[in-house]
């Protein structure tokens, strides 16, 4: 059964009550939705330390566009309407004599504060940043269940894209990403993840190539870095296939990073060191005497953002936790030449990783 | 001539040295954007205040990334390349010796500039917020041209909708929206401004309703509210038509909000106080008795950003600059029965607004 907002609430208490915080104000909009359900583009949240009538003095704030979605949305807690949302949840915590404010001082503006200052003089204002974050990083049943029906739209997509001859020589990156956005749309999607990657031929070799009117040729690498959103939660995935006809030298590379790719799979334990994450797919390549070539980090947390917590890099520190969403992704990139980059989403459990985004990564000729 | 970034350099001085500032440290994406042309995802600007030597001592930074790119988009700037873009700025500001540092305390958060007070104790980072984005609020006839080649996109895109039988009973809002998407980027758009808006009967009474899979239905409203970005400028645009047939109602709705919205137009000239303009459209519909159901402001600023300088509200404050480039949008909401908007992009000239929206906004039935 998913986990409440309620239930996500009294975990945040927890964390509150190390922190020795009386409350929190939650500004960060993606932490409001995951504290209380709300979607709005204006809201702020004051969540209250004490078990005690601590849901009656939780309270979130948004303004008058928003009065019967609120209410919709978040029929558990007390909703107040103001314009300036978090201002108005400073004002009613100074109000309950709370000493000790937390705030979210990663996202919270130097300006937002000083005003803050002002207005409630008596109220400590605690740096917090990050808090809620943690708790983002071990997804719930729920979560994952919108995880991966955004894989799957993800999934049904290419393969649709693929069925259709959607890949072929004479088409440009930017027809094949736009084509590729419309049908993870006919397939489920509330939205794209992020802007679709569509490199061919040299252009494969740019780790983030935006879609341009490059021509797909015969004997090119295609290499597509995309994703679908469903209820807020995002999915990413990258496959990299040939044109028509392969040379050795990329089937080498791909099984390369194929073997990198499982590697890193394979290291997904709840209690790994990201950085040995990391450091298994890596060694892989690294092995091969290309290490130069793969430049960046393996993978990445993803849920309501599409880059959260947990990094998965070689200078990442921490590590995973069961449930935690992630992304394995290394790439090797011979620049001027081609690269391949071949990444899924997983979510870390107990019994193994599980597989979210299902499509197959045996080397492909289309 | 489009106005050179150097030129915009020379102007940010000016009301930097008003301000007092040895430099002004810029770590807003847009607005070094405005400043340099970079397009990074991670940029920081240093502009030192002295003319003498003051771009010598200007420097954009970015990380490995973009070690090409900004040597492409930023040939008349110093390059450093760091990851913690901004800090490595504050360092540098710090090693010439400036003793007044200005930072954008509107959007540095609360933990970057606690930072950077360790970094670089020997400086004083001084609250600067908005000063580029005043700048901005006056177009360049380049920027001018951007926005104008982004409304003609989304003007285009409609005539192809309606001439295509897009508009048609039985077809939801959501697949409205996507063909109007879809062929805003057939005609040269490089991407949309913001979600379009398509809303059928009762839901055009919602001013800022999300395109559902509600049926268009003989006889309804449909307001669709819409546009196109290029080169980083973004079009405005909402039209309302009727389905197949109109009643009374909403033909006198229609003019009245058309009225509305010429008296608004009317009166955009250099130096009308924003709220006058408000007031000049919204006294219209108070005039017929319906002040109540225009629930929004009449408008506000566009640009590199959807919504910027200056708002165009009832409680608005300042004047409207030449060259400033806003939208003129009333609308009058029925709840539960359906509303109309009519928006149009202009920009503020001497001799009268241009209009860059060109699209009729004649009663129409389709």
């Amino acid at each position: 059964m998913p986990t409440s907002t309620a239930a996500r609430r009294a975990r945040l208490r927890v964390c509150m009550r190390e922190s020795g915080l009386d409350a929190l104000l939650v500004t960060d909009l993606l932490n409001v939705r995951y504290l209380t359900g709300f979607t709005g583009s204006n809201a702020a949240l004051v969540v209250h330390a004490d078990d005690d009538g601590a849901e009656d003095r939780t309270i979130v704030c948004t303004d008058g566009r928003y009065l019967i979605q609120v209410a919709e949305q978040v029929p558990d807690l007390r909703a107040e309407i103001a314009r300036a949302s978090a201002a108005r949840l400073v004002e009613l915590a100074a109000a309950w004599g709370a000493a000790k404010l937390g705030f979210e001082s990663h996202v919270v503006t130097f300006d937002q504060h000083a005003a803050w200052e002002v207005s409630a003089p008596t109220i400590e204002l605690v740096r917090a940043p990050g808090l809620v974050e943690q708790l983002r990083m071990v997804k719930d049943e729920g979560e994952i269940e919108l995880l991966r029906r955004a894989c799957a739209a993800a999934d049904d997509a290419l393969a649709a894209l693929i069925a259709g001859g959607g890949l072929r020589p004479g088409r440009t990156e930017r027809e094949v990403g736009r084509e590729l956005e419309s049908l993870m749309l006919d397939h489920g999607a509330d939205g794209i993840s992020f802007e679709t990657i569509v490199a061919t031929g040299a252009n494969s070799a740019v780790p983030h190539h935006r879609p341009t009117s490059a021509v797909l040729q015969s004997g090119d690498f295609v290499k597509l870095d995309f994703g679908a959103q469903i209820g807020g939660y995002h999915s990413d995935m990258t496959r990299t296939y040939v044109l028509e006809s392969a040379s050795q030298w990329q089937r080498d590379i791909y099984d390369l990073v194929a073997r990198a790719q499982a590697a890193g799979r394979d290291a997904l334990v709840p209690g790994a060191e990201v950085a040995a994450v990391d450091a298994a797919a890596r060694s892989v390549i690294e092995d091969a005497g290309h290490g130069d070539l793969f430049l960046h980090g393996l993978g990445h947390g993803v849920g309501l953002e599409i880059h959260e917590a947990p990094g998965i890099g070689k200078l990442g520190a921490g590590t995973l936790l069961c449930g935690a969403a992630v992304t394995v992704e290394p790439g090797v990139y011979f620049s001027g030449r081609g690269g391949v980059r071949i990444e899924d989403t997983l979510v870390v459990r107990e019994q193994g990783p599980e597989l979210l985004t299902l499509t197959s990564k045996d080397f492909a000729i289309v």
